[in-house]
């Protein structure tokens, strides 16, 4: 049995609140998780919400990398979906939560694109 | 109990392989998909891949529609990630489930931001 791909779906509780609502520290922290997981990028997406919060996607040659930021509630969503064995999205978990200060989190791995008949 | 988004993980087995393959049908796939969920989208990116393959992702004041295509497997990962009572995921999976003629599918819906104590 084979998985085209490995997503981590990741939710930060107890975040620094500032630091999410920061895009440019926001997408600085997102490139970060893309070098540190070994993908390359291909382009990336951020936008800041009035009055917060914070959205952005990096398209990597491996598939994606996002995050969605609810400042007033101390959380973010993150995926990263990486394809290939030279990547490792748990690289990026560990960047992600340091980076934002969550102080807990729950984390859920799915494979996607899992092929029986080959 | 509250939960700030509707995640449906979505993967879409036995598509047509010419028709995601072509990027520009499935950026316009896509984009319908954003329409018919009933989001507004901030911004997209579609990379077409050599020898083939194609991701996409939306960017919407609702959080993100992103698509993953493997035209060799017939295959293709779909995330629809929508926040707000207004808009619809289940829409967006059914006009792209019919656009790439899937045969068959997975789908998993699940709740992002879940706050226990709100």
């Amino acid at each position: 049995m084979r998985a085209l791909g490995k997503h981590l779906i990741v939710e930060l509780y107890g975040c620094d609140s500032r630091l999410i609502s920061d895009v440019d520290y926001v997408q600085d922290v997102m490139m970060l998780c893309a070098k540190e997981a070994n993908t390359t990028i291909i382009d990336s997406l951020f936008h800041g919400f009035k009055p917060y919060g914070v959205s952005g996607v990096i398209v990597v040659q491996e598939s994606h990398l996002s995050i969605h930021t609810w400042p007033e509630h101390k959380f973010a969503s993150v995926d990263f979906f990486t394809c290939g064995d030279h990547s490792d999205p748990w690289k990026a978990f560990k960047t992600v939560k340091k980076k934002f200060k969550s102080k807990y989190f729950s984390i859920m791995k799915m494979e996607r694109g899992v092929l029986l008949n080959e």
